[in-house]
């Protein structure tokens, strides 16, 4: 299972990451995206959905047209992980 | 452009409709969909973004991982619409 990131670990991950921010009163990063349309905004999702599926980490998540907002933590370790690092790193790469 | 339903219209398409509600404060729909995991709710979302786009008509929805929370309104019309019973049927029909 994954382990909860120390508190360096964890801010040395979001420098790493561009548009995340951390979530208040809770151990998460969130990020919104806004795309062209809805196709471009839903087939974002259907991407993310893949390789969510794949490394069995799965986002929180809401679409409004052409714009979607992201939550990741682990509710298993009770906080941020690698998981969520690498889910993020994958969404930004798939939104690219 | 669709019109906002009429109270006695409305009130009869929302009796047409299964696991629907008024949304509190807004002139809006809502349902919450849960599905055995999250092949299963992503796939439903895959199906109503294709009818969706087809109508032209979207919905306002998140997703954490079987779960789906939907809510549907006309945003051009400031209310429920006709569009909006048209999606919520094909919702359920979709999920079915």
């Amino acid at each position: 299972m994954a382990e909860r990131l120390k508190p360096e670990d964890r801010a040395a991950a979001m420098q790493a990451l561009t548009g995340w921010h951390m979530v208040e009163n809770r151990e998460a990063i969130a990020k919104t995206y806004r795309f062209k349309d809805f196709i471009d905004a839903f087939g974002f999702m259907a991407r993310v959905a893949i390789v969510s599926e794949k490394i069995d980490h799965h986002p929180e998540w809401s679409n409004v047209y052409r714009t979607v907002e992201v939550t990741l933590t682990t509710h298993d370790a009770g906080g941020l992980t690698e998981l969520d690092m690498k889910l993020a790193t994958e969404m930004d790469r798939l939104a690219g």
